[in-house]
């Protein structure tokens, strides 16, 4: 049977600053190796094995996986990366921390930017510190200036579809290391979770994420695998 | 024009321990590790950067090459693993330290060994603990029991012409993080290096070797990186 493990990112640098990253290539801290190897010793532990492998092009995902890969004596596995499996664009907010940006946009707009599934942030403005448009590895890609989460979702779940479904198809095993937001685009797929809904969902770091999937590729379940018994 | 680094693995485990390792999936020693984060840093120092990377299915070979890349913030590069890069399978020798080696079979009989261009040491015992034939790695694929440097040579090169070849012709610039004897065969080719005397080229571990190329990818000029003034 097909199976899927999903795996957010460990704790970044400005996961611990509070600050929103999205494509600003930030890497792991200290803590995010070691939950980045924790998982990978948990999965060794339950018998886990995978056949390809999935990242982003930000390094705290693709770091993440090659821990992981490297606790289960896998490395050799095949990975695909790709911008398409990128965390959110945060657009204007992209560097700030939670309390700089309730000072300089008021508590409202913070909540509805954070509860809302399709309103984007500002974009980023072009002199921004944090503009990656113009870094070589997304030669040709259309950078996003600012992305509703269902914006990250509409590029997400088309890759999931073209790039992932076909090796589920193969009854293959298949380990994705991504992001909050690239991560709820799929799980909101695969567990027809509701637009309002999926903005609460939330991913914890490092922690791999099961489903085991019937041939046609429904749920059969899904877990944590840190929270099922050994 | 073209630009190709080749790099040998970082020393490993057995490298320390002077043993046979071929293709036993012996992982870097902390010294490998430092060698390996010691090009990055070097090869970022200079100004290099790539397009597109190649390694073997050997842990020792990809963690040199991530953690070369992890310096050049450059874990995004898509990266090809192949068992055709892998190093030479050592046969019988596998896992025998030098001096065990020659306890065993005599000094004469090593020294014919190590001189000899396509003389294969005996083949692996089909108990030999360092068996990896059915290493699910290596599915489909005909895993030798034994190779002479020339029968390495014959399975690394096809894979540079096929693979890495079109690659340069693309003008991209390519890093290649292999093994001592898959090395010595892309360098006996470039370099047009006889039978006998490349039995004797030694390539040291984590030191990038580069190849500037011509557009017909007859070699400009070569060096290893460490030995050019900055």
């Amino acid at each position: 049977m097909p199976q899927l493990v999903l795996i957010r990112h460990g704790q970044s640098q400005w996961n611990l600053e509070n600050r929103f990253t999205g494509w600003w290539d930030v890497d792991l801290s200290d803590q995010g190796v070691a939950e980045a190897r924790a998982a990978g010793a948990l999965l060794r532990e339950r018998g886990f094995e995978f056949d390809r492998c999935f990242t982003s092009v930000l390094t705290r995902a693709i770091r993440t996986l090659h821990l992981v890969l490297h606790e289960l004596d896998s490395l050799w596995l095949p990975v695909a990366k790709d911008w398409h499996l990128n965390e959110r664009h945060y657009g204007g907010l992209t560097g700030l921390n939670k309390q700089e940006m309730i000072d300089k946009v008021g508590a409202e707009q913070v909540k509805t930017w954070r509860r809302s599934y399709d309103i984007p942030p500002p974009p980023l403005p072009s002199d921004s510190p944090y503009d990656v448009s113009t870094d070589r590895r997304y030669n040709g890609i259309p950078v996003p200036v600012t992305e509703s989460l269902k914006d990250t979702i509409a590029r997400a779940l088309p890759y999931y579809e073209l790039e992932i479904v076909p090796a589920l198809r193969r009854d293959e095993r298949v380990l994705v290391a991504a992001h909050g937001n690239s991560i709820r685009g799929i799980i909101k797929h695969l567990s027809k979770i509701g637009d309002d809904e999926i903005v609460g969902v939330e991913i914890p770091t490092g922690q791999p994420l099961v489903y085991e999937l019937n041939e046609d590729l429904s749920v059969r379940e899904s877990y944590y695998l840190s929270e099922r018994a050994a």
